[in-house]
């Protein structure tokens, strides 16, 4: 039954149920984390056999000792499986550390305080200084970087196919000071929808219309991670910039983090020839170069788009059951009920479920008073601000299909108590 | 024969003869490198089990699964070792990815973009600029991020026991700007010298008259590379400048890039919790944490400060003919002559050789030319600028014994030669 349509004495009975159950939840002793989109163990096992590909066998195709020195672009067998990765070329590919959270930053520290080529002004400069457009709800990390560099944001809504292009569009033509936007193209964090065609066609065209500094953070950090089949198609943003003479305005990330192992992969930047060597200068100052036995341990592991591809059929299937689980809870609890909706997403590592407004922290809340953690509310947006409070992340790669299980029922009902309690308090 | 002592005909004659040298030299088609400090092939063969350490057991001793996520801090294991090697407890350490030059960047960034703490300035606030005292001939990264980063440098000569202590005091006394001092205190880069207590307690003294936000960068790169031996004692910087009250100005480093692979190594910041605490804030931003698998493969290979002195024996044993290389070379050709002076190390991966002023151009020039690649002549100085044109910096840790042996008989042939023809045109 919808909420609406109870009657006050119905409510009231509902709130009394409601109430015992989550009382009972309580009293279980629960603890359980849906927090962060990490692989579970079962998952990193998948890979284990990444720590025994090198068997003595030090050197890379060209011969070079992955031991010694240097090599700022990484070696070239890394490159081209981010060629693979990301669809570009290999020698527009950069194979770095651990971290593709840490290339994102490091671009743009350059862009802040340097200047994002040697021709450009350093944004840092800018009046009033630079603004970044952020689809919302979007990566909590992409905006702690953004604050960290004193970069604005502005918030830009998720639409299904993508970020609200309108928006973006206007923003790009009416403000001066927008100098990128972050975008995670492929079963976004945390709503896992995926850019249609036509959105990403005008990303571009925008891309093309944006100052000469603007640079869009393309972050596909689930290229490869559909939960069944084959990962969603994506047009080439790289080949639709250079169709809008953008080519020099998107730099692209991908990493390893979520195909091997999440603490010891390895990172990918992708971006023109412009770019990256205006990038590469900045790199020679901190760093003689990336860890290149990592690198050979995962070319020999992975192989090729063909190896990642097999390799992520074995994720999917680790990571199914948890996402069936996921929908299944909230379809038998909360379908046509009026108490929230959700995304059903065919990819990545998140489910983004949004309460009536104003009940986002307040189910947050119930779940921790109950031992199950959610991501806090507001933390998939800007300065953690979700000015409807409506949004919750629910990531359930991590823990056990038993345990998603017992947070889905915990979860559900603490979406029932809030959403009861609100109307009873309202009516 | 020393130079001054040649007539003008022994001069001519000299100069045919040595001539005659260098030509014969360039004639073998050499193609020989004596430019950078890295291990040789040979050293990073005596670590090549570090890969073979795991065995499938990817758990630190705390239960931690290394191929996940997080641990900001590093592995208490790589924290124990990077604490054994720098002297100073394990929570004082940070464990981070293959390369301290990214730390020493990164410490950097966060000072001048950020401020050292919560509460002092922005260096690049402070007017007309930071300054650092850079000991020459020193590391020429060390510089390039000085400059990267607008930070100014003032050259202060080292002595054999270290800087020229009276001028940093009086720098330090003197001029406001000054915000810091690299230091290499154990067998320097370029000179090989190891600071004297005196030295160390004295800077402990500058530092504790030093601006709140002076950070001492001290570099403790080579502080277990002895030649032979144990490796040569160095009072505690850390404890000293707790002793001057200066426990939050000094930030240490260190990294097994020259004890395990020299890419693929751990890199440590050690530091007060003030200190941490501030840079951890920044680092939460750019990073979910280091390679922790790495860092577990090398506790788990190097175990302890037992096991990395032992270690450092069987590098020492490959080095050291290659040292003694070429001191026989330079004493055999050149000692008592006029046309150099030069530092014989116990440790670390240099020699500095210093010709007659106005010839260090001209040394690596001819050498070039004869097929041995010298690193180029000033790079040990600020902004490449070598003031007297003196220093040139040899470093024969990675050819093999044949090939040092052959590089030294072009070097002193080619100093001889400029010295030789210096007085010719001089005279």
């Amino acid at each position: 039954m919808h909420l609406d349509d109870y009657t006050h004495d119905e409510l009231t009975a509902l709130e009394q149920e409601v109430s015992a159950r989550y009382e009972a939840h309580k009293a279980a002793g629960l603890d359980l984390d849906l927090t962060r989109g990490k692989p579970s163990i079962e998952q990193l096992d998948l890979s284990s056999a990444l720590d025994e590909t090198l068997h003595g066998d030090f050197h890379a195709a060209d011969g070079t000792d992955v031991r010694g020195y240097g090599g700022l672009e990484g070696i070239a067998e890394a490159r081209a499986l981010g060629a693979e990765l990301l669809g570009v070329p290999a020698d527009s590919v950069l194979a770095g550390g651990n971290s593709s959270l840490t290339l994102m930053y490091q671009y743009l520290m350059h862009a802040v305080f340097y200047g994002v080529t040697g021709d450009t002004p350093r944004w840092r400069d800018l009046d009033e200084g630079p603004l970044f457009i952020c689809p919302v709800p979007g990566y909590d990390r992409h905006f702690a970087i953004c604050e960290d560099l004193g970069v604005g944001m502005i918030s830009v809504p998720m639409t299904g196919t993508g970020p609200d292009m309108d928006r973006v569009e206007g923003l790009i033509a009416g403000n001066p000071r927008i100098r990128g936007m972050w975008c995670v193209p492929r079963y976004s964090n945390p709503t896992g929808e995926t850019y249609s065609d036509e959105t990403v066609h005008r990303i571009a065209e925008a891309c093309g219309n944006a100052a000469a500094d603007f640079r869009l953070m393309w972050d596909d950090a689930y290229a490869v991670h559909a939960l069944a089949g084959d990962p969603a198609p994506l047009p080439n943003i790289m080949d639709a910039c250079r169709e809008t003479n953008a080519g020099d305005k998107v730099i692209l990330f991908a990493s390893t983090s979520k195909i091997t192992f999440a603490g010891g992969g390895v990172a990918f930047l992708a971006a023109s020839e412009t770019n990256l060597d205006s990038f590469k200068k900045r790199m020679g100052v901190f760093t003689i170069g990336p860890d290149k036995v990592n690198q050979l341990r995962h070319a020999r592991f992975l192989k090729n788009l063909d190896g990642i591809r097999a390799h992520m059929r074995r994720h999917a299937a680790s990571l199914k059951p948890k996402f069936d689980c996921v929908q299944s809870h909230l379809e038998r609890a909360l379908s046509n009920r009026g108490m929230g909706e959700w995304t059903a997403p065919e990819g990545g590592y998140f489910v983004s479920f949004y309460t009536r407004p104003g009940l986002a922290r307040e189910v947050v809340k119930l779940a921790a008073g109950a031992g199950v953690k959610l991501t806090p509310a507001g933390a998939a947006y800007p300065y953690g601000n979700d000015p409807d409070d409506m949004h919750i992340r629910l990531a359930p790669s991590y823990p056990q299909l038993e345990e998603v299980d017992q947070a889905m029922r915990v979860f559900v009902t603490c979406v029932e108590l809030a959403a009861v309690r609100r109307r009873l308090s309202n009516a």
